[in-house]
């Protein structure tokens, strides 16, 4: 099993963070955040090209790759000085070989999920949820692990193209496997036409919550989070969040593999994992789907890489209240005037 | 006049539904909904492209093309199970010849109107309402059918480039020919700049109902489309939908050939087609002014292979409602956890 | 000096507008606004283009260019009968000698002021925004123009690449030199990752009120604009109207140097801007970062072209209101039907 | 019938040449050249999009819109010293009244031609091939005019999509009408597909010419021109040069609606334009099927503004060359050096 | 193993010709040449999309799809009448399961060779023709088939990301099984810096003989194409041709996932096609690499359609000269006037 | 004066090879080439984007990014063991200030030069070479260095936009300064209509030879390049080498700012520059005018890395071949086959 920098193209960190080896924890001993790339493609039922994704994650934005990125809404720096994220660069995923991918990308998460820190995996397509929630689980504890599940599809297909693994799967796999429980399991902006009744029946009988659009728009994306996150708080010790970034309006992410029109806009998307990061005890992140080939001018990579921010953002605000005793405030202005 | 599949590229059917011949109405004795592609561009006033409309619209999905879309929204399969859906190809139509080709398109929709069956026209661009609705009203008698309008234009020109027909004057044919009156002509969606106090003047004489975007930011889109169906179901015997993609923001629609800023966002036209599907008794449909070549990562397509998918799915589960005495609560969690 | 029509591409006007010559007042005796392009990406911190940005702005639209443009929404043409403009061309801007371009542009900027027309500057990178309102506080009176300043960022940088001027510093020079009042300067949509600390204090101490996202999300971007504009409007004797066109979304707005995911609508974007066109007495107005080469279908042109008429029809409104003694009500039906 | 600047965007000529109304032929008295736009895809059998072609032609160059352009190969000035150009703007062509438009363009080309002045038309679809001839024809006499025709495809089709008129079957039409002779036809550059059998038997009997890519290959481009040549210029009194600029690669050209691979290059075409401009007596010339929509880059748009250039610098040196007695030598260096 | 239509996208055929299924000869008793679809893109070891390679190959055609091509060089129809084509559809390939994927090709392949017919693949990248050929040979021999090779890389890797399948290994499976001679592998093409001296010594014992672009350049690929045929056809049963499409030059083939500037134009591809079609005994032929996200306005699709085309039609023509006892003649005018 | 890695984007080298700084001879002790970034389009007259182009023709490869090439042509590798290479990352060089940028620059080439390497430096628009040959000439002599200038445009240019300083001046500036002889300047590939008749003169009686297209078709490539070397090594003591990469034609690199159509393909281009690199002593080397937003699929920033990479292998073999007392020949089989 190889480890090394990104898989495709120059050997780049996450805007410029600090580098560091998974297999070898005394390489940060201090992270409070580990991003790992995971550049498959291997498991995409459509379009590929997420297997840029880390590539482009990594490196998209206009500002300079310092490793600081300081919050003007939540007023820390959650790639700098108030929180210690590294990036140990990809694991290696051949898109040929989904078995091999799927179980080395495990292995690596749940080396660094071990060592306390959380792991962050920039996708590369659907499939990896397995592999990423599961490794998390593998070091807490089978179902301790809350999943909040932000997508336009439910990813919970049993068979597909003749495979187990795949990006329309992971869902199905992880409560199967028994690493996360059916009723601890939030998923926020589906829509469409997938799946029919019998995958349905299968995901009511595992106690699953979905909060398709309808409801979304009918409720109110705030009151859905809410109720939300005091199901996947209770009785867990930790949630996931896995983003597919699909789960937005492809006016806002057309580059993705399979963009179903109708969902979140970009600034929705980014409020909820802040307040996720903000308000939940937050033990793995994901971020999936982005397929640059598809995408236009890069705004879906950049999106994606805000996505990251703000949940950097939100989980570093989050441990310096809790530090300080303060609160965040969300209506306080950024400058008063005078 | 000929009859024949797609008039360019492979011949293939709006997502695998059934073939069948409009002028053979044995071809399709049971049908709830027959769809006609109208790959015509020739009334385009600045960037051509929507020939392509039909042959996009058509197989514009990442899902596979199995005459079956079960909506997790309504519950219903409006494509497969629970609604008879054909294709019957396009109406040949040179865009060279806008007299011929409106003529040949409006006896295709009038022959499969009077068999009892909604005609669901792919345009094209938006020239294609005249024939659209007068073919239904044809079928249902001058002055029965109202019209739900959405689009950023009121479409009611006199006359453009020497030429009364185009897609900025379908809708004054219309009611000028008295295929429809004005009085149950409501428009969703205007903005912009066109057309001027004359031609609004004129708008005005007809009875015309327009609500442009101002007036749904303020009131909000659910309560104009409310107060819409109140009239448009005011003696009546059916509504005709028509929906130019552009009524969408050029965010959410690029591809398009008169993009005009400020629109809905995809998730509002999504609802109200949906809603009107629902809520009124739909007896034609058209989508019209869809630009293949100006699009990005064919979201534009896909956007309007779902208004049909929506409107279909509406229909089929009106008729299941009604035939089974239930209600569709819209605020009902697809799946409710446990 | 040079003066003359654009300096890239043939030689157009906004939309068909009449013509003059800035440095000869006698050839725009009349007039209301004068438009000015500022053809400059001299300035950029990351993608150039915006030199592009006055020749796309002033011809991406699809209605024949004839110098008028009657408003749906407000009942007035902005562009013809109902205000004079003129389009006076480029102000001639070398990008690779950033200084002379921006004091040569102060120049033509305030040869316009000082007649009483207003300037509207069409960019070009945010570098402008000097040039443009110092222009206009050169006739006004330091400190009497108030800034109500729309973007993703606050642009408040010192020095950059080892330069005082550049797109990333304008509202700093502004301040610093006297032009404007630091508790005039409002800012509208910031959001991201900069400025750091430090010029955020700076910013602080200057008395700027600055609206980030977060605050406008959670109390809505009417009520912000209301408090904004009172303040803009206390003790000052007109307001400067910039406007980023990344205050918008990348969804709505891919076209620009320095996107920052969520942003605006471009619904919002549009509404806000004739609100304040209406309500507040605007003496200048620049609409800036509009990058063609990194846009799709020319939507960010077209957008920021629809900033420019909305601007003009609220002026337009305004006058005709205050003339007439009438008032504009926005919840009006367009046509109110039968 | 319409006279006016261009149908589509702002009022520009080409490069900037000075304006002239065709019907008036005293705003043109010494005109050598006089520019029409055909800004007509109403007869296109695929891909739209032409409409723009004379928009995007008459400005796509990087340098100054000045009416001037010294040809570095043929040391002439034929846009501006050495020929005198003229540019009438669009005759008006609603794409979707393809018979109207086409005896509108008639009109005006002949009313250029019986000037005595060169007709350049700017497509357009080649269907406008048909009254660009048949304009000069009209002119120099039925069957006075040979005709060299660049282009992948032999558009010597019959009927297509039920109608006489069409981009595939001008061709036909010019020889059927008895315009243009048959065995003064002279074809460069088909390939591919198309036509059948049938045709081929048509155009035989018509004694045309026809060199396929394979003939160049094996023969070489020069070899081939030459023998053209000879045959255009026995027995009659001038030559129509129609480039359709699919005649080149893909890789050269993308920009048009029906590419076909294997064409000449980019630099095969402006050699062999400017050989045909400076040897045989051109008394006509239109440069056809540019499609903006579906170009990278503007290289197709701008490979046919230099087809046009070409042309105009061969016609100004085979003129001054006539008058001075002097001859052009291509082997001749630009600079000797010392 | 499935066997079904297209993979991806709706039901069609290569340009319209009769389907068949490859497990059931019966369904092609009479067939020359069958189309195989690989949608595979799980080998390649950059940029993925080429399983959309088979659905843009089969329709990239502007002309109708009805099954007939008629060559205007080559005077046969190779779609139609002078040759039987059918289209098996798709092998499912699931990308991310390469060891499968391949197992299943070969068995298609094979079953379509061992009825005599030729099997043509559209790739897909190239990990295919490990499958294609070998699948070839399991009918004709161990040993018994050569390869002419077209590409602008070697394909002779050992392992990469762990894998002995993938595309940039193929044709040392291939030798190393003794499926084929490594002294009858023909390359075209290469160029480049891939592979390293390790790699090109391995190549050098199997006795591979390789035409660099240097060595084509200045020998000319005529001559080169000459000798090669001499090689291929010496002790052997039959050719299988393998076309990378990156052979061609990044500017006529950019669609591709590993461009190397440099390569064959696509005109000397096309020719160079139809000369082993028509020179050699061809058993075999594969087209791949052709990834639709990186294309441009699809001219690489249409590329490699064409190839298709060219080899068919080579092929009828080689057996109705056969047959006829004529020679084709590439001097011929396609039309000698008169 | 800044030094640092690159000016945008992440900290990267050209493809992997290790870092220097230019200021600080001790870190490339032993370096054969120097790499330079000169990320500046500020003196670009018309598209601009040339800022990314050290960026992206650092990174755009499919191979990994391990500083190794090994040439299948020339049989070195010229970025690994065969030439030591270093990447000394961007000078800082803010566009909106030319001169500061320009000086820089110079300073930084000098240093470079000095130490005995060989400073290759990538653009940026063509404003660099002026620095970047002076800064060569001030180690080596004035006028003891001639010049190979490969282009469409002669950049002779006096003032533009005000400033002596752009991309249409730099050959000028070089020898006005006396930096180099205007008889040992070479220019290959102009073509089009610039520069008019007056620079010319002036070009003329400095002694230039310039290779238009026209004398490149009608006595071949090969041939000029022989002529001019022989003048270029004519007394003096080095040649530098700046390719612009528009010399190719728009269809082999679309993503330039200037682009000319019939150009050199991109063969014919990587062949001359190999040619020079082996035949003649090269002291400098740019490769400027990339501009990635204009570009398709990359191709053209892969074109320049292919440039670098075949100015390394040519140096590399020149010197292996002195060393070693051989030669390179072209005919040369890359493999012999048995």
């Amino acid at each position: 099993m190889a480890r090394y920098g990104p898989q495709f193209g120059p050997d780049i960190t996450f805007l410029g963070v600090p580098r560091c080896d998974w297999a070898d924890a005394s390489t940060y001993p201090d992270a409070d955040v580990v991003i790992l790339g995971a550049p498959f493609d291997g498991g995409t039922s459509h379009r590929a090209g997420t297997r840029f994704g880390p590539q482009y994650i990594r490196q998209t934005c206009y500002l300079a790759h310092d490793g600081s990125r300081p919050s003007l809404a939540l007023r820390v720096d959650g790639l700098g000085t108030d929180l210690r994220v590294y990036d140990a660069g990809d694991v290696e995923m051949f898109s040929g070989d989904a078995e091999r991918s799927v179980r080395d990308l495990q292995a690596a998460v749940y080396a660094v999920a071990r060592t306390g820190a959380i792991p962050l995996i920039l996708g590369g397509d659907h499939t990896i949820a397995w592999p990423d929630a599961a490794g998390v689980a593998q070091h807490l504890g089978q179902g301790r692990v809350s999943m909040l599940h932000f997508d336009a599809h439910a990813d919970t297909g049993d068979i597909e193209f003749g495979s187990l693994i795949g990006h329309g799967q992971p869902m199905r796999r992880l409560i199967e496997s028994g690493a996360l429980r059916g009723d601890r399991f939030l998923q926020i902006g589906l829509r469409g036409y997938w799946p029919g009744p019998q995958t349905l029946a299968w995901m009511a009988e595992q106690g699953m919550r979905s909060y398709e659009m309808t409801e979304i728009v009918a409720r109110g994306l705030d009151e859905c989070l809410t109720e939300a996150f005091a199901i996947a708080t209770d009785d867990c010790d930790g949630v996931f969040l896995s983003v597919d970034i699909d789960v937005c309006d492809p006016g806002h992410a057309p580059g993705t593999g399979t963009p179903e029109p109708g969902g979140l806009t970009a600034r929705q998307l980014l409020d909820a994992v802040r307040r996720i990061a903000y308000e939940v005890p937050v033990v793995g992140v994901d971020i999936v789907e982005v397929s640059p080939p598809y995408d236009s001018a890069d705004i879906t990579s950049l999106l994606a890489n805000r996505v990251v921010l703000e949940a950097l953002s939100g989980i570093a605000r989050r441990r310096k209240d809790a530090a300080e005793g303060t609160t965040w405030d969300r209506r306080r202005p950024l400058l008063e005037g005078r």
